[in-house]
């Protein structure tokens, strides 16, 4: 047999969903998936062994550590290492986050180590017929818990001193929250970090929000849910997520935040305009900039801080809740019918908060499909 | 100023722990933490930046990109290099599983980077009595789940061929799972990979399990909820986790599933009895593995599937639930008081299902103390 090149990941937070997208099961920590031409080899740990072997895709070879020989208390380098030279590969793309612990052992054993400047699985981009009904289901899930959230403040009663009140008790940030991941839960989804932010706090784009909700302040909710996966039961266990952003007002909002929700709003329906197939990612993202920058909403950074627009406008949304491709001033790539990507425009200054509205669509060849409909509405 | 080394180290899902511990902030994905000598730099995205300040540790000095001169679109490995330069460090030490592309590329620019064989926070082990509280708030919580879910188990009627319902349902791993995530959502906690697998299913160790609950088949049940984490409001916000499992059989159990139960049992209760600080974690574990096998349950591997004693006896738990000290055969130091790890030992037989008992303790000069004690008990 000739010496091969193959793609080597070991799975972590990030390159999890790549081996899971190659494989179809989702990998455990630790997991070292090689693929060499149509060949995938999974080598995993003996306790996972024979749970993934039977739900693994069908070009998909298991590999426990005593097949290779590996004895106990070996460490991840021996492993990679044995497997490679049991499938006489000596040469290896690597993604540039992979270890370099492991990377450096390897060349140490004359394996040729070569960085990849793409991702491992560039096709991820582009979502088949599947996964967007998959992701469809997920942000039907966000939007039924954004509504639940949007019922429950605009039914709070105002009292005096401008908190919000559900019955006897003051409604915060943390109860929204809860309301949002009970809904979820009972659609088989799950959400860590849901975001509902008030007031100042919304400035902060990724301030998930503390505290009671105030009248008159703007109210940023942004829920982005994962489906519930399962190796045994795939009915709608898919592991696909969702995202979803609204800004709310209960009561009258003033006019300058009327002014920057609009603009947003603007923002939003103008790139949501010009998007189609064969678009570069970062034209989206300048119509969004300079829309807002015309009404007057500058970005700019000072003393460190960011003010204005000081996000991209979106990424791609799949087996991650953030992956290619980006909607960033930095992607000067068209994109592409299939991808599946958010349109989030955004204004944050730490005068005035935070406006952000965000929908999930797939790119077509002649403009987009919003995944699930969301009415966008300030005062409520 | 003199050249320096440093500590380095890119949050991703292993090290953002670290980088947790050491700022007392939750980095966001991409944050990059240097430190040098008792002072601590955490570079974020600009949009991160005045979040970040306002909460991290009196010693760490958050730094925004524009500050060190990054321009929009350089890439991680600059930003890196740049704070690198700006704080005279031309010398770091890196945790083995650092990118490899970033430490390639600081290679080149004549940084020299020492891959740690230690982890990066060793003294995250030893919990102080803050980390204690809570991790025992974490645990209460698994408990309160725990006791839904076997009450919901308990309380099933058996239908004629033997599967539970409740009420005219069909209760199912699915259902039980949900009970557990809304209880722990009510008491602050979240939980993403519960394990309620029934029968054959927990001969698989990491097997969630799905599908109907059946009477005098084991069911193992492994909750693992990490409290919610907040910048803004810390009172039980912690980010730590508990974990604790049980294996419950609704109605009689068969002659083998008990035998099978009570060695695990057995084997818990002599590995909690030899715990105390100075013992070595493999011993703890070899007390265990050896008492199931005088008992007749034996530990090997056929065709590369582990049947017997197949994981390790267990691991820290913090601000991973998955953390150092592991209590392995691969393991040989000694454990120390103020480490927190679970003791869950477990027998898995592809023919049979699986048992494991878990509780979560703190070691003591002594002995141990139990965090939150939880009913053992099979039949139920």
């Amino acid at each position: 047999m000739e010496k091969q090149t193959g793609l080597l990941l070991i799975s972590n937070q990030k390159n999890e969903a790549d081996i899971h997208y190659l494989c179809g099961v989702r990998p455990p920590e630790g997991a070292i998936l090689l693929k060499t031409g149509l060949n995938r080899f999974l080598l995993v740990s003996t306790m996972e062994y024979n749970r993934l072997r039977r739900t693994v895709q069908q070009n998909v070879t298991v590999i426990s550590p005593d097949q290779l020989g590996i004895k106990p208390g070996q460490k991840m380098a021996k492993w990679t290492h044995n497997l490679l030279k049991e499938k006489k590969v000596s040469s290896v793309e690597v993604p540039s986050d992979f270890p370099v612990g492991i990377a450096d052992f390897l060349r140490r054993a004359e394996i040729k180590i070569k960085i990849m400047k793409k991702p491992p699985c560039p096709q991820r981009q582009t979502k088949t017929q599947a996964e967007i009904k998959a992701i469809r289901q997920s942000q039907r899930a966000a939007v039924a818990a954004m509504k639940a959230a949007i019922q429950q403040i605009s039914t709070a009663r105002i009292s005096k001193d401008k908190k919000l009140y559900c019955e006897k008790t003051i409604l915060t940030s943390e109860k929204v929250r809860a309301t949002i991941c009970h809904t979820l839960l009972n659609l088989d989804c799950i959400a860590e970090e849901t975001i509902v932010s008030c007031g100042l706090h919304s400035a902060d784009p990724h301030e998930r929000g503390a505290g009671p909700l105030i009248a008159g302040q703007p109210i940023v909710i942004d829920i982005f849910p994962r489906a519930a996966w399962s190796e045994l039961d795939r009915r709608g266990k898919t592991g696909y997520w969702g995202d979803i952003t609204r800004t709310v007002c209960r009561g009258p909002a003033s006019a300058a935040l009327k002014k920057q929700y609009n603009a947003v709003k603007a923002a939003q329906a103008a790139q949501l305009k010009a998007l189609k197939a064969g678009v570069c990612a970062n034209k989206i993202h300048r119509i969004g900039l300079e829309l807002m920058d015309a009404r007057g909403f500058k970005t700019k950074t000072v003393d460190g801080v960011g003010q204005g627009f000081i996000h991209g406008t979106g990424h791609g949304v799949g087996l991650e809740i953030h992956e290619a491709p980006r909607v960033s001033p930095a992607n000067k790539l068209p994109l592409r019918a299939g991808h599946i990507i958010t349109i989030e425009p955004g204004l944050y200054y730490p005068e005035l908060g935070g406006v952000r509205i965000e929908d999930t669509v797939v790119v077509t060849k002649d403009g987009y499909t919003m995944l699930a409909p969301c009415i966008k509405k300030l005062e409520i």
